[in-house]
């Protein structure tokens, strides 16, 4: 794997060493220098697991180690860059970034890509799998390219799909997600964002109208641009994401047939643990761990409907639901390795 | 004052310390006992300020002090208990409880008031002023009883109010407003919601669709229950608020016009700061202030309106607030000893 | 186990789930009522785990799973009077409360115990293993009552063992360790302390020249009283201890001897990490891991040393270190099912 | 002022704003540009106070506004570079960088100046007066250059004062203070020390043997370099410092008398405030205040005491005693703009 010194990366380099089926995992990072690094460098808190060497990036030492999988955790202009080849190489990839996420070239234009071969990165822009198992489940075993989806828009998708298939939502009158996430979501580069202090006893909206994720929750879930609003707010904690999503039913429902919507929905499905209705999930309930918790309330006139959506954006956000993409693509359970 | 030892009464005690007009402020705790303690005893840190005694509750005392003013920030069934009295015996009184804030039995309802003297307390009722006072500068110089707004009710309803004036939101669309407050909001009182192993690295929706203070908001907007969503969450801080509203514009509108909309109706109104269109305001600007900060965006269609307010809920929404009532109730400006 | 529904216990139903050799735990509670409850109605984040019966307890049901091993994670007054009667039902017991870890009466005398029959609690106590694996683990294979130790004394402990057992240490100059914990150290119980407000943004020391983990200290070093000053500090965070230690060397020292005193002592010893000189651990590098990090910087005059131990007090510091014993009493690899 | 855009400036800006003696207070920035900035644009939390204009520094400038008093919140390279003009066109200066607060050259190293003419800047060196108003009163009345001192220096002198000036410590066996301080004593530059993810959730101890505010607590106390040791800790709040410090005295003391030792020294002295025997300070009561909190803990054996000292480091370690420093300076009672 490439990217190994974020956030996401540090968790996923965690799963893939205690993984049962994965048999080594190569560490590479993008340098100038030839020499050999070590993850304990950059992440204390790995060191007495062997040190975890960081070689540095080349095809030949991908050949060499005989990868058949590339994940790769690096920022989304690298993976425009680096996956062509991947794929042409025959590698199968999951990428973490927004690189290939989006189908509609305006909801890509917010990301600015400079593709060397525009041609062949339109091809492979069409082939990409959007990695959300709970949705794309029969895609993505023959998938050669993943995309992993948004932290966000992972909270978000899962909130409302048992919905939208369900067609019980009247979209004209509005969709809301009112999303609130942890600062790791961020990113690890130090800025006045990201400075604790700035950070700390403190709440604040941002990109209001224009947050990357809002195209791919509009393109999984086949929502008009008008009729979804997406709210992105900056919590003081560490990690974990939360979605207050609001909806507004086409018909009176009462709450056991949104429940059962639900949990039809998620039957089999590992990974989203429905919630009792009236019982909402909180942030704590899935830190840590590979869940998209799931629980709603609904007023007493059974159309207004809120909706709420937990994860770790480290997690199902991001590391964990790249291994369940991974699980899928080589026909293991999904749970494989994320317990 | 009676009710110094819990957050708001202390905020209140350090702002009465140092108000200009205010001679001699009596802090008052109810007790079995007619020992006289200290606040010091309760918060160390107003220690060095004389210890301030704070004496058993008595009407006698309160005479002999030749008190003309109370200020109670006590739970509200002892507001609703006491209030009666204090007004019988020509006091005028700021209730920081939500006691006496609500005109329809059915959104008291929720607080299960049991009045000794139903009738004496139904006209108490209809003589209770709301003591907002950007909204009610008119009747709460003259009033008697003055009932300081609720925390959120205070940050939802200064958001709101210069728009549902002006008659320019589409009600039927729906309002909401997702509020998210530090854990002062949710008092002193240890319990397993307020344990900081709970709250801590956390985010949690509460109390939705049925939160006490939505009747507040309701009444003073003249919104239909139906028509308005407002869903509190506990943030993992001491104290500030921060409610995201979301409002569907019935026109399309450009933003100078929205902003000139906040602008004319805070005009004149020190403790209201309305931001410039697409700056947002955070939960840390109006901290330890009595400011209400005021930002929106509005999406490109000209309708989809996200209004957003932040206040600190202890002192614009309690102790700074009911000091704010008292300078309207003695002719005194606005800012007095709030600065 | 009994005790699940405290913050170790819960750790240490989560470590057991996926324990390669544990068959099958039995979860008790403590009860009036004969039903059965679950886990995931006192910790929803466990739900989609089965949900966990917590079954009241009885020593028949015990008798009837063949249970073995018996932890207690309960306060220590429950396991003065349940461990008598399990030792002499042919119970093996680790025990996670200070119950049982103190040798000398004079130590123990803080604890206030109250023992049905003294003469077979104090066999019990002179036959308890100290549960501590770096110091103890020729006793603790044979063990049938294992005390595991406290969280701060086995970060006082493992911080201070290799120089007092090389001698290194110059006692009569004084030997302290001012450490600092987070609030899962308190307990569950919801009180003053541990509300939210009172411990966020804030640091406080407690329990000065009297915590109850200072006896465990002194007897497992064989320091003097008078030679030790612990200094327990509360700090706004879920979880995880640092002691920060100060020593005097008897002679001037340069660092590689002090880096080899500690890498000689715990060589062979999986789960302490010793940091090169000079580098210091941090609390976060040790949560979720059963690690207990050590780091050391020595002044220029090679005389004053400060070593810094840290690790995460549920883990390291009770249910990890729990289960490591009983790998050991099992005659298991002191790693299995702590990875 | 010139740095106004730092924490500590922010809250100097704050303090002079309604300081009842002070006139009117330039706003400077070091820049390259011409123009006038806001000081809003920076800390959007002063929007509502009329914007407060930052202007290009220029000592042109300073002499039109008439100013009497320059106050420096900049770093030491910059102070070291402005102050010797600054006294030679006749203005005191305030100074609240490290850059004069030294008077031996072999503790001034630690900071490595690079002073353009270095007899100028030595004289200037022994004419700063250190500007601890509770040590140097008498001193700082006449002085035209004050020092205004570390956050952390503050602490720890303070606390250690009363007791080293009556002699009763036994220097030989050694004096600790193991501090820990909130991330704003850090700066406002992000970088990967103070991102939020590296702060949350953790503790770490840093620059161990060798942090910059050591020589001032040496050079105030009179202490050996090989009798003290100063560890700085990084607490994950924004602001506040808790200096736990440990020394023997010579002889076997009482609580009442150590305590009286406190009292005596502090008596008259507004901005400290000495705890009774046995109740410690924390660092919430201090926050948002100027003062320095005192409280000890004595040992049975009447030898081992136990210090500790909280304050604000923003105001008694900052900008506070910059104001407490002015108001000597002018002969104002000490209180004047700080309560």
């Amino acid at each position: 794997m490439l990217g190994a010194t974020g956030y996401s990366g540090l968790e996923l380099v965690r799963i893939l060493a205690h993984h049962p089926r994965v048999q080594s995992t190569l560490l590479l990072r993008r340098s100038e220098t030839r020499d050999t690094t070590y993850l304990a460098d950059v992440f204390p808190q790995v060191s007495g697991n062997g040190h975890l060497p960081l070689e540095p990036f080349s095809w030949e030492k991908l050949h060499e180690h005989k990868t058949e999988l590339l994940f790769l955790a690096t920022p989304h202009g690298i993976s425009r860059e680096l996956v062509p080849e991947a794929i042409s190489r025959g590698l199968r990839v999951v990428d973490l970034s927004g690189a290939w996420r989006l189908k509609e070239s305006g909801h890509r234009a917010v990301y600015g890509f400079h593709d060397a071969d525009p041609e062949c990165a339109a091809k492979l822009d069409a082939r990409a799998v959007y990695g959300l198992p709970e949705l794309n489940a029969k895609k993505i075993p023959d998938a050669d390219l993943v995309a992993n989806p948004g932290c966000y828009a992972t909270s978000v998708i899962l909130g409302l799909a048992p919905l939208v298939c369900a067609g019980v939502i009247d979209h004209e009158r509005g969709i809301i997600s009112d999303s609130k996430s942890g600062v790791s979501g961020a990113g690890k580069e130090p800025n006045a964002r990201t400075h604790f202090v700035s950070v700390a006893d403190n709440l604040s909206a941002y990109s209001v109208f224009g947050h990357r994720h809002t195209g791919e929750i509009l393109e999984q879930l086949g929502v008009e641009s008008q009729h979804l609003i997406f709210t992105p707010h900056l919590l003081p904690i560490p990690r974990g994401i939360l979605s207050t999503i609001y909806v507004y039913l086409k018909h009176e429902t009462n709450p056991s047939d949104v429940e059962a919507c639900f949990r039809n929905f998620y039957h089999g499905k590992p990974w989203v643990r429905v919630f009792p209705a009236f019982t909402l999930p909180q942030i704590q309930y899935s830190l840590h761990t590979n869940y998209c918790d799931i629980g709603f309330s609904l007023a007493h006139d059974g159309r207004r409907l809120i909706v709420v959506s937990c994860l770790d954006n480290l997690l199902k956000g991001a590391a964990g639901q790249a291994v369940q993409n991974m699980n899928l693509m080589y026909g293991w359970p999904e749970q494989e390795g994320l317990q």
